[in-house]
């Protein structure tokens, strides 16, 4: 197997030689042999373990195994315990999640503060097939069908083209060592189906079964590249920059076929996978929308408005009384003034000692209310904001100035609040300003 | 199943009510409860029953059967036998591929001569599944793994979302009677160690596999649509007609990105399935091409053409002496006239009696030589033509008029042959003028 791993690496990934590697090494015979070819091949290399701390003396093990592997290799190593199954919880992610967070924060890390250029890892052919295939059971697309790329970034794949059994037939003829690993038990179920069950039926259908499969799915990658390349070319025509959202036309979506494909290719980038719920937009009453993780979707007349969800917890800031701090999303500017000056939208005075400092800049929540000045009584700010004929996006937009009690001082640019109103008992008057 | 079946045709195709349908009805357990399922519709059905003659009694005794449904059933019944294995040796065909052939033609041609607006056939989820599982053990594109669409055409498969489970059981439960059918042996190895060996332990990956797979394919189907749009959009730009031949530049053509898939895709529909051999082309000397069996691709300067190659066989013309047929590809005037006249290239003068009647308006093929006008001796035409400058494309749209003995008379529009020259000894002159 050398000479065709040695000429994978000369013809497909010269970029390689020369450059500082950070192997992934889990100990098992893949990573293990991947460490000994690149080795072999005159690769600069490091190895990189993660201890999941999931399988205790089996996962020291492992950890005992890949530091002694560097030794005689002659190569650097990088170990790092995890804390897997708390990050998992405190994250709500499942415990095979949390292992690929923490695995690929910490190489992140590693390629910044040790210099890496590229992270190998050890997948193979018969990696992709079962990726393939459990995919394929649960329903994909072909983002689900095409595979791994061999370069994606700074995450290089060399053994890709390698069957597994290629790879266990070298290890075995040059007596390399290796772990067996007892982890991903769920996961092992479905793939030791693929593998014992069903692969070497698949190879009894064609004799070159694993290649043909990378041939296509090569295809897939190319034939997924050109649709991505429609998209992006669409969206330049259709999607339209307004005031940090985006407006599209949808006389222009309906033109689309079929749209159901278009709407999801579309939107997908920003959470809306159910192109149903955007189709049903597209003839929904005004006003109506549909909010993904990340983004909301409005349908405002003639055209969707798509926009970033703010997230209310970053969006939160304190404004100190000395000095309006640079990183405020909009320009503050505090000053104490003898007299009330000239009024306008974008300046409140206020009666200084009524406030509670530091301020606090924040987006509107559910329950808000406020004395809207030279009214008597409170008033929902839902309230408010309906009478304004603000639409969602302009409410969630919207910035309140609030004493630190929360109290709400300023629907800003919009109107003050009548508690803290400059009355002749006030001492010191204070003047805040938005800056455009 | 009944009720699922009627709720499909109402929601998905409403279009077949009312219409005229063919059912291709094989006799086996799906087309024959596709028919009793359409007439339990009250869909408007006759059965087409293509006899292949392939398996003797067998095939004579599901002949039977399909009239007999056909009475039960009280509808019209078309049968047809066919010689094909006679017909696969003639086309050089497998008889897979024959039966095929044949089997579209007739349906073509009932469509037409009895006023059947669709043809049904009984593919089921199962077959589709099979067929895409066959195509990726061979290698494949998003096409081969994609399925055959529910409606393509006039081709209709209304139990595509079924599965063959479904499909049996229900013929059971409703006691209907169909055929086994023992055709088709080596498809059927493939086919059965698919159904028997792969398919229930890919069920077991997934409770809801089968339809995860149709989802599956939907999505493949849509993505492939936005590609294929793709494409389109890039051929209006980029292929510019000119004089029946298409011209691309090759600049344009380098760009794309990525180029591979680019080729394959735009000249794909020509024939062109090997990208290589294109992308080759774009940086070999000009004059170099490729053909595919209808298109040749020449690379001529900065650009490709792509021209359409004429069958030499069909580009065989018959040019009597009593008129000109108008089907020619080219318009010849002929004409008894008394004298030589005013010379020109798209004009000859022929001694007429030394031409054998009908005259033949043929291209050129390898090994023609002729005489030239004013010289002595013969000359290889493809010698001429490389002394004429002429470029492939040139040398393929060349005709020649040739006496009915296939000696060349003229190389129309260049020069006449010697050995039909008007002499002293001539009685009767013939003049023949291309018209443009």
């Amino acid at each position: 197997m050398f000479p065709k791993f040695k000429q994978h690496i000369n013809s497909e990934m010269p970029f390689l030689k020369g450059k500082k590697l950070l192997l992934a090494c889990s100990g098992g015979v893949d990573s293990v042999t991947l460490a000994h070819l690149c080795v072999a091949a005159d690769l600069d290399i490091g190895l990189a373990h993660c201890n999941f701390t999931l399988r205790s003396d089996e996962s020291d093990g492992d950890e005992v195994f890949v530091r002694q592997l560097a030794t005689t290799l002659g190569i650097e190593v990088f170990v790092k315990q995890f804390e897997t199954e708390q990050y998992a919880q405190t994250h709500r992610l499942s415990v095979q999640m949390a292992a690929r967070e923490l695995r690929y924060q910490w190489f992140s890390e590693l390629l910044e503060t040790k210099g890496f250029d590229y992270i190998l890892t050890a997948h193979h052919a018969n990696d992709s097939l079962e990726t393939f295939l459990i995919n394929l059971s649960r329903g994909t697309g072909i983002e689900g069908l095409s595979g791994i790329p061999e370069v994606n970034e700074q995450v290089v794949r060399p053994l890709l083209p390698f069957s597994q059994q290629e790879i266990l037939a070298y290890a075995k003829s040059e007596k390399i060592a290796w772990r067996e690993d007892s982890s991903n038990a769920s996961t092992k179920y479905l793939r030791n189906k693929i593998r014992h069950q069903i692969v070497p039926v698949l190879k009894e259908l064609h004799p070159t079964f694993l290649q043909n499969f990378l041939n296509t799915q090569n295809h897939l990658q190319q034939t997924n590249s050109l649709a991505s390349n429609h998209l992006n070319e669409l969206k330049s025509k259709l999607f339209e920059q307004r005031d940090g959202d985006i407006k599209i036309s949808i006389t222009a979506l309906e033109k689309l076929q079929p749209l159901d494909a278009y709407l999801y290719g579309l939107f997908k980038d920003y959470g809306f996978t159910e192109w149903n719920d955007v189709k049903d937009l597209l003839s929904a009453m005004s006003g109506k929308q549909v909010v993904s993780k990340t983004h909301r979707l409005l349908k405002d007349r003639d055209f969707l408005i798509l926009s970033e969800i703010k997230n209310t917890v970053n969006g939160t800031y304190l404004v100190h009384v000395d000095g309006t701090p640079s990183e405020l999303p909009i320009k503050l500017k505090l000053e104490n003034v003898e007299t009330l000056e000239k009024q306008g939208r974008n300046v409140v005075f206020l009666d200084k000692e009524k406030l509670n400092f530091p301020l606090v800049l924040r987006n509107w929540e559910k329950g808000d209310y406020f004395y809207p000045f030279g009214m008597q009584g409170k008033k929902k700010l839902s309230k408010f904001f309906k009478d304004e004929k603000l639409d969602v996006i302009s409410k969630e937009k919207q910035w309140l100035l609030c004493s630190s009690d929360n109290e709400i001082v300023w629907v800003v640019g919009k109107r003050a609040d009548e508690r803290f109103k400059v009355e002749d008992s006030t001492r010191q008057i204070i003047k805040i300003t938005q800056l455009t």
